[in-house]
């Protein structure tokens, strides 16, 4: 996964004549319309609210050299020479294993398996294997069609007391079980896609929410900041927030006019 | 609620004549004379003092959409070609509502409701619905008059031994309470504003005040810093101050002169 | 007050022609030595050392509307487009009063007054008039005369374990009364100018200093950083450092030397 | 090791007609080229995913002068008009030799030789002269041929209650020992270099992982986070990811194609 | 002493034709190398490593306008204008005067004389005198003549637990003459100055280490990182490291070479 933020270079945009912004718009909107469509991973864009950026695209693709072609397709655009990246955010979906991963653990060592042996690394590959495939949607999702999208990265804390990477595995699952009740509770009407970057990027996680009412990421986040893998163990980043603008709207954003319901 | 602030870029803007600053600033006057007369939802301009930016916009909608809209719409304006944007915040207008919260539970309790089940979620929402209603011009405010504001944004921390969101409601409550007592006092010179913006921008809230002697904001802010929830538990970003320019009079502030009683 | 740090564009400037820098000196330097002059409020320039910035302007006036005044007049001349303001703060000048709010609180609990009822803010609020008054020219200061300034903003720490705003006022005062006794010993050499800034800027006061040697703010500084408040309970921001440059000798430094005495 | 990140001037260089861009493309190939088979110290480029750069140059010299040779000739050739550099670390190549300096302390000190005496520090040198010798290959290492390149800076805690450098060698020696255990499960897909930057760069390490496929960087990091070093003692910066660009396909990626296997 | 780091503007300056480039670095030249051998005060340059800048400016002078000139000097000089300041440290030598110190006030308690008496302070300024005179080679010192220099910020912590201006002064001496000793063995092989900048900069302290072989910083920072009071009290800022260009070499290096042995 790729986040991109882009802010508009207006006064330059602005000082083009209207057949050259058509042009440029028309190329843009196919090889972007293109991207949304694209069967091994989609692509979307969203206006967003506030100085951070006008323009977010999410990428969803199956191979950092996929997501590498995608930023170079894009900076060749002419539409391009109009957009300052401000920021962006690298990231692999992630599925919330810590059930499993528990039942795994404890049904090895039952067997008399010793941790980190070679068979103990073999038996947890399988299982790792036969869930990638059994969720291999969950792991490779479609673009959500909500409206309003909200971004943000996170980390585990690991301060002088409160340090999440040294309780013992089934404390950390007990957390995040009951973390997961509170997001059960949203699942009509919040998608929620976790991606891990730890190795890739500033932050461990990036969360991506998406839903057709933007006051209920409000109500999600702040109702799950009293769970206490929140409350005691979350830090978090900027937040994003935007309106999605499929690409042949995009002329409707550069000229100036909000997407409509 | 959508605050943006601006820097003038003053070398550009002495450099066009005096006819194309007039013709700008009309355009300018006149959209933004639109919003602040908006009847679903207001906007104001501010003067700025300091390098954190010349010109702050505050704007009351009623939708994220909206506010979209504006930004979109001031950026096809003449007038930001001068303008360049500093910084900005998202956030929607919230009530307090601690004690009737602690109420509405409590009562929940006794009559033996079991919490986050489905007859607790419908009654709490009937509650919310009904405040909401009750409390319709709180949450969709009009554009307070005073010439003064000053915007900050807040955290409630989240430390290794200080943490807001672990105490139990009814302590939150009580300290929420005697906070409250303070601003009471302040009731007649300060009009308040408080905005949620977890899940939108990067604290948890914004506060808008307004008065007509900037005095007070110091006043009023440095005798809540001493109540038990600013001095332990609050954490503050940067503070903006600006002197309120209306719409009409933009041209006068962009002339070099500020705006007088 | 208001303090304005400013960047010379130094390759513009040199490349305009002798006559065009005589002329947009003669226009700033006539505009800023009015304000060196002005019988309600003065300003000073200095030349700062190190990268922070080439000019500090310190800004002394008694309303945020006149100096939001200065800003836009200063903003219009044409030296201005050869400036670029790296940074500011903006505070209002403030009086040490812990002792005698200590005794006026100690009298009006004695005289059997409750704390906070109309009574204790009627009484309170006369003491006050009564002491703004009598220090008229200590909260209305002329600019003092020294050739140094040196500026930093300073924040009373809210920590976990440590924190100002929960310790009582007895105590805070007793620690202020120790601070105060070191500042004494230096009253011969530094004249010392605390201003408040809760509410207005990003820290919670500002401390100008001025001297003929420089070398007394880091001893005095040094010294002080031992009592306790500064020791525990004092987090500083940036410190600016120039030389006093009248308006008259701007020339000298854009010309590329440096004020000798 | 001097690691440089740049961002491409993508309007500008897109501005350069095509012939322009094959002339700076070859003399930058060439020159590139040359430092990519550099016997005494080779280089290698990587496209960066995100917005934190478009290039990664990764440098290994066997001299600071020839490192800053490398960086001025970087700077002489014409496509580096078209780059801007984001940022930079610059580290020595370390041995990890925490086992052998407990031994060798151990031993010293059992033949009775005083800490920091003459005696000591040269036989001290003399250990580390002869480890210098033996892993002269570790010390000065070819690029390593993987695809993907993960770069991280890290620190040692230095906390209030949590303090790597107060810990007895013995402890801090267990705990890098059990950290290179599961180093080594990844031996095989992971090559790591480790270099030093204490008095050399604002952090004081920079860890330089290789791979063919870079999900093993999030595992491998991910699972020593739980290490007791990684979880309570380490600090890290900022991750750059890129894929490797060999200097002959320099045209490709600046021609909007990623590189493919 | 002011340290001045700036980065050159390689694409302005490659675009000037030879003739401009040699007559701007022989005023440069001139202009430096009268610096370099000024009586009352040196300045050297040096190439620096990494993109915190291309070149380093260290000046001794014995007054802050001195140091105030050379920056308005320099800023005159036609190569200016392909120079970026990037940042810049502020601050006095300053002579480790711990235990001196700690015998002066010991003699005069046992003579029965009064802190902070008028005694006490003229009998501690006398001493100061005294030393200030014998060592007025370490106060005034000339430049160094090693090839590499790396220098850094630092701060003693005045954390919630880890304080070091609570710490006696019996204690400081302690841990600062044991951490001198570290310093001492390094003596032959590195050159520090040490420099005070409370109240001028943004640090405590500023250290300057000149040395032949850059390995040596490394290894003297952080054996010395062990000793309690860099261990637990110390907090450091950025790192700059660079290779020495004499002023009548500054074409090698704007040609793209480094300076070599």
């Amino acid at each position: 996964m790729l986040h991109q933020m882009f802010r508009v270079r207006w006064t330059a945009w602005k000082q083009l004549d209207t057949n050259d912004q058509k042009t440029i718009l028309q190329e843009a909107a196919d090889a972007i319309e293109k991207m949304e469509q694209n069967a091994s991973g989609q692509s979307a864009i969203f206006s967003l609210l506030g100085h951070k950026g006008d323009l977010l695209f999410v990428h969803f693709r199956n191979s950092f050299e996929k997501l590498n072609s995608v930023e170079l397709v894009l900076s060749r655009l002419r539409l391009f020479d109009y957009l300052e990246q401000t920021t962006s955010y690298l990231s692999v979906v992630e599925l919330g294993l810590y059930e499993s991963t528990v039942k795994t653990y404890e049904s090895l060592i039952e067997r008399g398996i010793e941790p980190n042996s070679p068979e103990w690394s073999a038996e947890i590959e399988e299982v790792l294997n036969r869930q990638r495939e059994a969720m291999h949607s969950r792991l490779f999702p479609e673009m959500p069609p909500q409206k309003y999208a909200s971004f943000y990265p996170m980390d585990r804390k690991r301060g002088e007391a409160i340090n999440w990477y040294t309780l013992p595995l089934q404390e950390r699952q007990r957390q995040m079980h009951e973390h997961g009740l509170v997001g059960r509770r949203y699942a009509g009407t919040v998608k929620q896609i976790i991606s891990g970057s730890i190795g890739f990027d500033d932050w461990e996680w990036g969360v991506t929410l998406f839903a057709d009412d933007p006051l209920v990421f409000k109500k999600l986040i702040y109702e799950m900041r009293f769970d206490e893998v929140s409350a005691v163990y979350a830090a978090f980043g900027s937040f994003y927030v935007g309106v999605r603008v499929p690409a042949r709207d995009l002329a409707t954003v550069l000229g100036g006019k909000a997407i409509k319901d």
